[in-house]
């Protein structure tokens, strides 16, 4: 018995399945491209056992306990930790079991796609979870964890991933890089510089985080170009050690491009009390700014914008941050985007990378202006939408404008590891899927999608994130 | 011959399209949950019968009637009543011909389906509607109206009708619905509670409609307490007659949580010359004000936003409300119900359940809502979107991240009463046309099929009723 | 060998596939209707050759350069002009072999398949484009330029052209269109009015424009009674050659409609300095202003809204406009509409064709307005949108509530002359498409579908333009 049927996410109609299945053969077991996402570079450093399966599974990823939620379950019952220390499940087996009893609100998601496949192909479970067989699974995980081939080393080499990307603060003093590199181990884990604390005048603590960013790299903070070459000789830090990208998580994708002056005044006022008014307009300006500094230094700038963080003001006050109440709200690009682009949107070199969870803008603003501008390059569907009717919905709605050259291949975008390869796997078969319907459409000819599928697994990612 | 096709709606790949069968067989014949719409109670208190078949199929029905206005067809000649009074057609035959001569333009619509399917499964014509057959058409369903078979109670029975619920004002007295009680006949009609009329300070007659309430209940509604005192006492009444859910008709469905005195200033403001912009808050308040008797009570609280009424001033003048002309606007619900999520979102014990014209915010909003909030459960796709291809985006843009645990099943919303098996039967059949394709995806087991089309026939409804 | 597969664009499943060739088959063939679009009158008064391939397929194409400079070709290298008269590539071999180079950019998209089309069709070209080939396929479509055969009115003939629209200022003096008239040719090329020089305030010289309006028409312009009638002078003359629409490109769908003085006034201040608030509001009553004129003497009047024209200024001021950096905005019509609407929009004689690049509106706001208004019929998928999956999105979201008898059928909207017949092909070929999968899901009959993709095709363009 299998929880995976090989045939899965390709068109029902045999003609188009077996070109899928022609596709998917040749592509599906590429070493693995993971230039954005959330892992842990202290699992990669360390080399630790990973704990339970409930915290492997549940209690990290908002994907399922935003699920169980939904349906009446405290964040409490998931073992979730509270802000004020108070006294959440600590009982895995507990925490399990109730992950198994409300399985079946996974049906049709992406979650129960990822989760079975990870259970089948990194633990050997073939049995689909439920309350009658949560016990025995949990067993059969739980015994592997505790063998050496499911130490994060292991299990990244076991997936063939041949980069993969975390995601790290402009403090961060990136020390389990050094120690992955200094390691010797082979394993090519790169960090993104991801300034968010140092650029978001409404961030906590940030006139103190400017401070630090002065102390960590002898800049004098306390003026704007003193502030710029802190983050330029910051970003040589991250280059040192790998990083070819930039990070940028923003409610707007907003930018602005001030006259020096201006913009050394507004840094002087975001300094002290900045009005929401004016920390939205540093923001805009620091991404232009970003943008500048990869004209020159070659980092790929991301911008992850459109999401409302912590919707429940209750469970943000309870739980803290990312507990799965983000919310995506409408979000503009055509107008946002214009200070950056007419600052540095016809530089051949640049790489530009939005993402966005409002889906209408796929075909009205972002085909568009990638399928002109030669800085952009479209960013995989994100968030809510790396689900296969998401990746569908996006091809559509961009690959007659932009066509696929002008987006950047996919990423996983995750902390729940062990969910890599089941998240790269989605996207091949969703890429094959697609191409496999333009050749039943007659579109395009089969050699061309062959090499469509190749560049959607590998040659996209590759060049949009000069890996 | 026959109007009706067994295959109907399934897809076209017969692998596919066996599974859609099998389900459907299973699901089809299920009785009909009807927990939103808009029967008229007095039909099955008196139990006469239905006047002739243009009265019954084009005189009421908006989606009728604004298909032949949008090719130049005046109401007057569709026997529309005017606000003066004045002449409009009234030979049924006249409007009936007009109907039939233009039936082509109902290609490709649900009308055409929910009309050929009442033809046949109710009145036994199997016969394509035209001019040519008009006249047969007419005379074979007029004759069957003239049977005792085609009075109001016995086609609920033959509809296989399990529960409908009505929609009635605040001020209704609900003398048809004790008459339906009191008669021994033992089909379930229920009311709804529907206040606009005494939540929208904008309301024709507010200030004396909210009077009215006071003198229906014996609270004093001068002030903000007993206001809210009248609403708990009308919502215990309609309790008392088998209501479950209360309804809200907003333009937008922006909400609020003001402190009691001021919720208690602005109400008195609104009861002499409410600004819009106080008006507007209020309706916001009395969202959340209904949600927290929801909690109390356990009323389902049912919001549908987003139409702008009236949109011709001219059909306005002439013809009155419901003419046709409502149409759909932009509708934010991340902002916009933030704070009635804050202050009772989180209850497991609430029932929300937002309908939206919307498409957008499917993914972008509502799922994302709805896939973390308890107290929140997406209503099905509403009026247009209330089709084949309507339902089948709602479940691709809401299933992958709420699931179908956090919906509601179907409403039929109708006044047309011969069309509720047919809008039940065509929303079983794409229900049933998308889990085939679940299942042929390999994304769900045809177990889980099984078990998500009865949900979705009978079980989410039920539960997002209290049925 | 061929580039054209028979089946192209038809769905994949056998049974649906084979209603769809039936369907072709009776359409396909059918003579072209071309109610909107670029083509130069030009070419059809003087019968020159055309010039060399890339003049005809890259240069003043932006669906292609556009998609080069996404990938960093400079529009120099393509031999776009620039304002400042400075250097560009003048060798058309140069710029062939560029585009050949880049030709798999256009994998999926519609220009790929145009291009094809017309390689294949109109220049018996087999092979696909590439480096290897771009001399081969050069050469070939040279020579044939050459050749009478395929100067513009033998292709006219060819390409079996029932009627072309082309689009032409209200101040041109129509001297190519008197030119054909005069010829003896029998081809039908009639202008269309399109006034945006002499009714936006912004537009470069408005004042200026409006004088010569005056001297052209014999009235006096410098007030609004004569500004109106000249208005009517100009639209007669169009119409005596053969015009039966206006068009209107507006940066939003804005409509107004201001007492006789107000509007009076408000022109006088637009020949003075406009304030942004004044030119805008002055846009808007023209449009209604314009339908109102429509009413009198039956032009259909063509609504294009929602495209930020020149998004790059560093393109703006190097190359000047339309240089494939024209991009779509959110475009709202219900509001925008309503003063327009509540003017003229009961008017059975009129035609308000509204296009828009922003398919949020579709099942929103466009379907619902114009399955109700009798004066509104839906413009056909525009520019971007133009495109397979672009026109099936349009049906499905407009087909369930407008039905296809409140849709205008196709227009190409091209200044590629040679990409008529493809684009005609793609868009009957995808309504074939459309069709027959609503015949596969029983929605409606074949013999429906029939009459369908006749209307699609011939009966809808006619009747909206009165051809």
């Amino acid at each position: 018995m299998s929880l995976l049927h090989p045939d899965r996410l390709f068109p029902a109609e045999p003609g188009a399945r077996a070109v899928a299945r022609e596709l998917y053969e040749a592509i599906g077991d590429a070493p693995i491209l993971s230039p954005h996402g959330h892992c842990d570079p202290a699992w990669f450093a360390g080399n630790e056992p990973f704990p339970d399966p409930a915290r492997l599974f549940v209690v990290p990823d908002h994907y399922v306990f935003r699920m169980l939620v939904s349906q009446g379950v405290p964040l409490n019952a998931l073992g979730v930790p509270r802000v004020d220390g108070g006294e959440t499940e600590q009982d895995p087996r507990a925490i399990w079991r109730l992950f198994a009893a409300h399985y079946h609100l996974f049906r049709g998601t992406p979650t129960r796609m990822w989760i079975d496949h990870a259970f089948e192909t990194v633990f050997g479970v073939t049995e689909r979870l439920s309350s009658d067989t949560a016990e025995r699974i949990y067993d059969q995980i739980a015994e592997r964890l505790t063998d050496p081939a499911y130490r994060p080393r292991a299990l990244f080499e076991r997936f063939d991933i041949a980069a993969l990307a975390t995601t790290d603060g402009a403090l961060d003093d990136l020390a389990h890089h050094e120690a992955i590199r200094d390691s010797g181990w082979g394993g090519r884990v790169i960090p993104t510089y991801r300034p968010d604390a140092v650029t978001d005048p409404e961030y906590e603590g940030f006139a103190a985080n400017v401070a630090a960013l002065g102390r960590l790299t002898g800049e004098d903070t306390s003026h704007w170009e003193g502030y710029l070459a802190a983050h330029r000789a910051r970003r040589a830090d991250f280059r040192a050690l790998g990083a070819t990208a930039t990070d940028h998580g923003v409610l707007t994708a907003r930018t602005a491009d001030l006259p020096p002056e201006e913009a050394a005044a507004l840094y002087k006022a975001c300094l002290e009390r900045p009005s929401p008014v004016e920390a939205a307009l540093f923001r805009a300006q620091m991404l232009t700014e970003m943008a500048r500094m990869s004209v020159e230094d070659g980092m790929t700038l991301q911008i992850h914008a459109g999401s409302l963080r912590n919707h429940s003001a209750e469970v943000l006050a309870r739980h803290g941050r990312d507990k799965g109440f983000d919310i995506p709200q409408a979000t503009d690009y055509v107008h946002a985007l214009k200070p950056l682009l007419d600052a540095v949107g016809m530089e051949p070199g640049l790489t530009v990378i939005p993402f966005t969870l409002d889906e209408t803008v796929y075909a009205r603003e972002l085909a568009p202006l990638a399928g002109v501008y030669p800085a952009l390059t479209l960013g995989p569907p994100w968030w809510f939408h790396d689900s296969f009717e998401g990746m569908l919905r996006f091809r559509r709605q961009t690959g007659e404008t932009a066509g696929i050259y002008n987006t950047a291949g996919f990423n996983d975008d995750t902390r729940a590891f062990c969910s890599i390869p089941a998240r790269h796997d989605v996207a091949r078969r969703t890429d094959c899927h697609w191409l496999a319907t333009l050749v039943a459409d007659h579109r395009i000819g089969l050699d061309e999608a062959h090499e469509m599928a190749q560049a959607l697994t590998s040659g996209l990612a590759r060049k949009a994130y000069s890996l």
